[in-house]
């Protein structure tokens, strides 16, 4: 387990603010207020709010394409690997559904990170596209709608933090059964 | 077909700019400047800001109630009727997706209208969940999850304003039936 230190407290009171408010409005002030401490020693900690942003995006960013990484490079079939991804999904989320409502609707705000936050997102999109197309050539897939597919199953999978903090006592095993259940074999 | 005033011109421009810069970062003038005509004459046409945001999601919201209910009082089976509801997304979307980024991202900037609007969402959401379970009671829907599936379909269509945007000459007929298929009959 590693120690929580200052800064991982400040980063989470911000996705939380960000997430209230939208990062644009979110000031280091109001940050300051709500950790009760005074603007100044913020300073102590963390340069500026895009630092914040940074370290909650990228760090998400780089444990979906580290945990994607590991898919693609297992044994699994490709059914097995679309598991893995909801788990992955269903786990990261779970973890922090505040970070990733900022990964989700704050992205565009990065700035010297941004080319290199779109670039993790389209390689992961690729990883997963690839999955897909290998479960169509060797017959573990039906539908043959390559995009409709990624299109369906990521939309649902990145809105897993809108749904996941109503749930009480989440089971991710649980959960990712369930959810694998309904996008892989439909719900007739 | 409905004659297009300057109201909506300046919605349709509102819209565009909100999904752009986020509802709160713009301004009257903003809008004024995107429209190439004076602050002042925009208050011909449009009382605030507010206003608009109202016009721009509580419309379309109420688009989707008018579809829904006429969708659970027709006769067809319970599949057949969640074919229905995706076409109404897809067509909504098609038709208006700035309208739909901004029904999806600046909803909770509403003021008075506010809830009103989460009563229609609560109420479409609700309907959404009975043809479901119908379609468990008579058998047409073998997963038994009815909120995971009810998440991962509305998960999918309310992402529509995303994807749509990127696929040239959208078919509507077409879009629906590859996507209902595999909302409702899976991948595998």
């Amino acid at each position: 387990m590693k120690e929580i230190t200052r800064k991982d407290e400040i980063i989470k009171t911000a996705a939380k603010l960000f997430k209230e408010k939208g990062y644009s409005a979110v000031t280091m002030r109001d940050l300051a207020t709500a950790m009760g401490i005074k603007a100044a020693s913020l300073y102590n900690h963390i340069s500026s709010k895009q630092e914040i942003l940074k370290e909650i995006i990228i760090s998400l960013a780089e444990a979906f394409t580290q945990g994607m990484e590991q898919i693609k490079m297992s044994n699994n079939t490709c059914v097995e690997k679309l598991n893995k991804i909801v788990e992955l999904h269903v786990s990261i989320t779970s973890q922090n559904t505040f970070g990733m409502a900022s990964l989700n609707n704050d992205w565009m705000h990065l700035e010297e990170q941004l080319d290199y936050y779109l670039e993790l997102r389209l390689n992961y999109e690729e990883n997963f596209r690839s999955i897909l197309k290998s479960g169509i050539q060797n017959g573990e897939i039906s539908n043959k709608n390559v995009e409709v597919m990624l299109f369906s199953m990521l939309s649902t999978l990145r809105s897993l933090y809108i749904w996941i903090p109503n749930k009480d006592a989440i089971n991710v095993k649980k959960l990712s059964a369930q959810l694998s259940n309904v996008l892989i074999e439909g719900i007739r």
